[in-house]
């Protein structure tokens, strides 16, 4: 904290604690400076900053006030978050999003802060300060930061897939990636395959583009086959996934299945979208519907949300030439550019040589927490259906007559946000299901809570 | 630039003028660190740096050497941009962004970067880097940005409107809030009103959503009040329009025009979307029909682009609290979240103390601008519509049988960007107009390409 935020830091909390109040008169700035051995500049910088930010107001000749109540109370009114909702596809969003720091979130889909590479991120924004001011002040062309763009590409190399930096896009995240690619290949009323369970956000971007759904059943080893071929007979446009590690599952494709699927969607020209979004955790790299079938088919999208920051928006979608060019177009008309700033200091984190030790760093740490996150599960009556071999989530079986939708309003008041199976499948057969973000587990209140809750509905099933 | 920069720049620099070539090995950390006198742990970092970026490969026990030419040979082929398209609402765009750094922009939307406060952005972004973990890593509460919000607030009571901060959301760009409440409030067939001219890509995004639009002609005074009212028989549900400077004509609406339109508003219970875009380059604050209608009716949207960055995308929405929930809904299902770093570093940018000056000076910088650039198109026959009391645009009447898509097209190929009349206009009768942005007007070349440009014209109509 430098000094200027010191002097407003200071002003803030008399303000908060009722020692200032509206309309009174703070010290002059040569007063201010004298009390708190501050140089004048300073003081004079952040009262000119709390009069931009509307907590004082300068009247000439008088001196420095608070501002009136509407404006000072806003200071207090904002975390008292009354939200109350049934559980839809965004229920888990929400919730977690609009959750007070006190909270635990062992529904969400993002991992603790202090396991990224906080370091790293603070190395590239400084970078960035020094930056070339173009970075810092104009648009981006519209395909995006361009060493970025080659990142991205040499890193599909590894399986097979060679692009030119034209078939790559930077986008603002991985879902507004899906959000054009929908806009752009479907209309409302046109079906798509997803699976059973998937990532609840795909269904409420179905939702919100009014799509039809086709949810087909996703095992241990994929989507099921049989279900994956009768679905062609509501002639789907598109297939959403994700690769290498499935969520909620925590799954990777076989190269059989991967195989067959491949061959289905060849036959009927269906579009795959690959979601790419958890494959820096892969210790071996699944299957991929895109060195199968090449960018004809297959569309790969992802983000840097998981393993660098969930603060600095920027994401990416690989397709042909020709449909780049047009989700250009789309994005100009809906958003007319990508933050560049936001992907040079992605960038500059993704080529620090820390983020590979950091990588491996954060597998270990997961595959730990992971193996104890499912024996302190496995006391309470609750079975993960899939081992998984990397990735975040553990995706769960409750013990008979537990309800996850029941279960999650029971710990929502307690504390603790939970990720109840519903929200994740289309045909509503996953009430007994819920998914465990295993590096959000490591507060053994999760697990007390849990205990109780458990309880409190075990006894209320025995009335 | 950092060393470690300077080291990879070298490299870079040496592959483009093909002193190393694919395969070649490059001196050890320790040989090059004695031949360029810096430190070896600089040039471990540079070659990990290039080893991330795809430029290096690192061979156990041999040492470095230069990636093959698939990889390498991206470092060359990225700005040879060859794009050819019909004069359409994003002819402008695509062209303006596309354009190499050489070209100059009449044509744009945008101050050059000479213009915006760079020095308050470095600053910014330094104070970023040392902010607390939270705006660094995680997402942002739904809302967005607190005091972003506040400030925003605070900045409409001049205009008497009360505001909390549960009426505004932040998102990542004007366009991306137009693109939210097209969503929410339109499907595909409704009907809006747009001025004739307008903002050209108003009329991108209306295609994309496949909506049906009427132009009413735009004046100096706003809107012509017969074309709107008798616009109402086709039922549109929503009217868009730029509030304060309009753009492209630079007209101001009046109070007797913002009552009449008002009232006509309020009557038929049609929507108007206001864009603040502009706002912070006027002088006395035109009438914003929120401070008419309230926020039953009106919504406002804006950004920080013209005024603070291009690069860091940032903008929000005012709106009646549920339907800002809504619009939350929407933006999780379709975006997940809005960058809360960009939110953070604009607002610094804004509450530091030279954030007003920088806005008088760009004023008065625009006004000297402004009248010099009249006196220079005058001098070739090119007469603004309406003199502009402020903003950056001069909206202007070509000599007789001249067509703007024509001169456009022919100053594209000697490396000027125009801004032809049809863009921006849905009757397409602004063929012989042509807009430009005063800002992007100082280099006397833009001049003389276009006094070459019109004699050409003038020659081929004489014979």
């Amino acid at each position: 904290m430098t000094k200027i935020e010191g002097v407003m830091q200071q002003i803030k909390a008399q303000i908060l604690q009722r020692q200032l109040t509206a309309g009174a008169r703070i010290p002059s700035v040569r007063q201010y400076a004298l009390q708190h051995g501050c140089s004048v500049s300073t003081v004079v910088e952040a009262y000119a900053r709390l009069v931009s930010a509307g907590i004082l107001e300068s009247r000439i000749g008088a001196g420095y006030f608070i501002c009136p109540p509407s404006i000072a109370s806003a200071l207090l009114s904002e975390h008292t978050i009354e939200y109350r909702r049934e559980v839809d596809p965004l229920w888990i969003s929400r919730q977690s999003l609009d959750a007070p720091a006190h909270m635990l979130k062992p529904g969400c889909g993002w991992l603790p802060k202090e396991w990224m590479p906080e370091q790293a991120l603070r190395k590239a924004l400084k970078m960035a300060a020094k930056a070339d001011s173009s970075l810092l002040l104009d648009y981006s062309i519209p395909h995006g930061h361009v060493e970025l763009r080659r990142y991205i590409a040499r890193k599909r190399e590894v399986c097979d897939i060679m692009l030119t930096l034209k078939q790559i896009l930077v986008s603002d995240s991985a879902t507004q990636s899906i959000d054009l690619i929908f806009r752009h290949l479907l209309k409302a009323g046109d079906t798509v395959i997803i699976d059973d369970p998937c990532y609840f956000n795909f269904r409420a971007l179905i939702q919100a583009h009014g799509l039809n759904c086709i949810a087909v059943p996703f095992g241990k080893n994929g989507p099921e086959i049989e279900a994956f071929k009768q679905a062609m007979h509501y002639q789907p446009k598109l297939y959403l996934t994700n690769s290498g590690i499935h969520n909620p599952t925590g799954a990777v494709l076989s190269m059989q299945t991967a195989f067959e699927i491949a061959k289905i969607a060849e036959k009927n020209g269906l579009y795959i979208i690959e979601d790419e979004i958890f494959s820096d955790f892969e210790y071996v790299p699944a299957p991929r519907y895109l060195t199968l079938l090449g960018l004809k088919q297959v569309i790969q999208i992802g983000s840097f949300t998981k393993t660098l920051s969930a603060a600095i928006r920027c994401g990416y979608i690989i397709a042909q030439e020709e449909m780049i060019d047009q989700l250009i177009d789309l994005n100009i008309a809906t958003h007319f550019n990508t933050s560049h700033l936001n992907a040079e200091i992605i960038y500059q984190a993704l080529i620090d040589s820390s983020y590979l030790r950091h990588i491996e760093w954060l597998k270990k740490q997961l595959q730990k927490t992971m193996s104890e996150t499912v024996k302190k599960l496995a006391v309470l009556g609750i079975y993960p259906v899939i081992l998984p071999k990397a990735g975040i989530f553990l995706w769960c079986q409750l013990p008979v007559h537990i309800d996850a939708a029941k279960l999650s309003q029971l710990c929502l008041d307690k504390g603790i946000i939970l990720a109840p199976g519903n929200s994740f499948s289309q045909s509503k057969n996953a009430a007994q299901f819920i998914r465990f973000n295993a590096a959000q587990c490591i507060d053994k209140k999760v697990f007390d809570v849990l205990a109780a809750a458990l309880n409190e509905l075990h006894l209320r099933a025995a009335v």
